[in-house]
């Protein structure tokens, strides 16, 4: 042995050392806005397992993905999604450049400012809504109106932007997971393009991870002959219930690990990934905190909102196959960032 | 300073040497079965480039993408694509369990053996015997059935399996690519499934980085009430011409900044890579070997086969924008592994 050799090796001991430690430090912060209990315990010991090449559910670094429903699962869902609050916002500048439209239903409701009226329009109208302000342009353009939207609207609530309005705990299981090597996914019943824009940022998740339903586009050319994408009114893949494992097939290719929801959308997903060998993780998040977020059901008694669709069906499947609730109130010490 | 942080500085050092030097040599070695000549340099100009933090065309990690046609661009596509010779094969199987087929066009003339006959067959045949073999049955199933037939089946040409007839000039440049930070995806017209089910052992890239033509999946549940999705003959993405960029926006979200094709059906996806800012890298492999591999244009004079879709259109576009032309005969020094 040379004395470089020995000094290398002397220093890879150390080094390892120092990770080994560092790892264990770290391990015991990862989750630090979650109160110990079943479902913080649940996890840790998800990670562990799979990741410890000598225990025989050890999944190999490439096959490890995670999956996480957005709307009441990583950011606040109630009592309007997002998204729709973004096309009822563009309806004025869609009408700007459509005149026309403006004495059109729905979209002479929405141009009224009748909150009443507006919350009384029917599915078929909403998508009227969504097709004329989420298709139609190019991808560029798009995403730009998303930008600039994203950057001034504030949520009536909390006076945030939406993109504040993100679960901390949540956030720290994301980095949780992938400091263990696994690649999250968000998978979405909502629009992937409109994800993709501020994933990354708000996230850290990439756009080619965020599986949702997605609309075609269709490739042209503009004046000068440059190529572009137009966003079409085609739905390809309603990310939706069973669209939901249908399009992480599509999109991904791999039955994932683990996989985190809140709603009755999110039940084919969370089966399909417990159905899995091996060690499996399923979570479910119950909005059961009326004073820090909200609280809606129907199970376990929670109020029944409209938007609810934490059912007990649902409820009654997470209890029969073990997967696990996360309560907002019992298990979440914190839930915003911004509540400092 | 300690004398562990001493040692531990001494060996930092030590270790950036050797991995310094060990990167100058590999720098070297990665396109070894490439003659020097335009499309060599200009790959590694465009390596060099962008992956320079001082340059100013230098392209952030995470916006590292390629795309690769797979038929005729990785592997061999003459006379008859190897997806098709599977559907073909897979006939007498489907066959078995369905014996009413037996007497049915064009199952009939796939049975009889009869070469022309099933040259001649339709491209509306040709659809049939695809539904029928590789749809219906779980994706498991499907998987299983292509494992065991690329285990078996060989080319008549060389006697190898056909996964042995990939371009080693192009395995050299998937690895340079990766060992520069870029992800490589496969964009390819064939079936999204069927690539999947080897891409990670043939060509080091994972299923959810193979985007192609993408059948839909049906989520439903076994006789034991386990979760499967059934293969649906019903199409979601045609993966060829305006439908690769289409294809690259929906399962990546990022524009190619280096994409690879042969054909007409790739001329989008080239168009819309080398459109985007910066220095992109768009390249169409020549067949113009036909001692060592095949020879078809009808571009460039070379003769015009069933196959050819290297087109003189797509040439005359290739000379006009600069893309480069990889000519198989005059760039590449061996053209497959096998042959030592």
């Amino acid at each position: 042995m040379t004395r470089i050799a020995r000094t290398l090796g002397l220093a890879f001991v150390t080094l390892a050392t120092l990770a080994a430690s560092s790892v264990t430090l770290a391990q015991a912060d990862w989750l630090s806005h979650w109160n110990d209990g079943p479902a913080k315990q649940a996890i840790i010991k998800f990670v562990q397992t799979t990741t410890d090449p000598k225990n025989r559910q050890f999944v190999p670094p490439e096959q490890r993905i995670a999956t996480f429903d957005q709307d009441g699962t990583l950011w606040v869902e109630h009592p309007i999604y997002t998204q729709v609050l973004y096309c009822l916002d563009r309806v004025p500048a869609v009408v700007k450049q459509k005149p026309e439209l403006a004495s059109v239903e729905p979209f002479k409701t929405v141009l009224s400012g009748d909150r009443e009226a507006i919350a009384r329009l029917s599915m078929d109208d909403l998508l009227k809504i969504v097709a004329a302000t989420l298709t139609g342009m190019t991808l560029e353009q798009f995403q730009t109106e998303v930008e600039s939207w994203l950057a001034t609207a504030r949520d009536p609530r909390w006076k945030q932007p939406y993109t504040e309005l993100t679960y901390l705990p949540m956030q720290e299981l994301l980095k949780y997971l992938r400091a263990n090597g696994y690649r999250t996914y968000i998978v979405t019943g909502g629009g992937q393009d409109f994800v993709r824009v501020y994933s990354q940022q708000v996230y850290g998740i990439p756009p080619e991870q965020v599986v949702g339903s997605a609309g075609a586009t269709k490739y042209g050319y503009d004046k000068s002959g440059k190529p572009i994408l137009i966003k079409e009114p085609k739905l390809l893949l309603n990310d939706d219930h069973a669209g939901k494992p249908e399009g992480i097939q599509l999109m991904i290719g791999r039955r994932p690990y683990a996989a985190v929801g809140n709603s009755i959308g999110d039940r084919q997903m969370l089966e399909y990934t417990h159905a899995g060998d091996g060690l499996r993780l399923a979570m479910i998040v119950l909005h059961d905190d009326p004073k820090r977020e909200y609280s809606y059901g129907p199970a376990r008694g929670l109020p029944d909102t409209k938007l609810g669709t934490f059912t007990q069906a649902l409820y009654d499947e997470a209890e029969k196959n073990g997967w696990i609730v996360i309560s907002m109130k019992g298990d979440w010490k914190q839930i915003f960032s911004f509540e400092q």
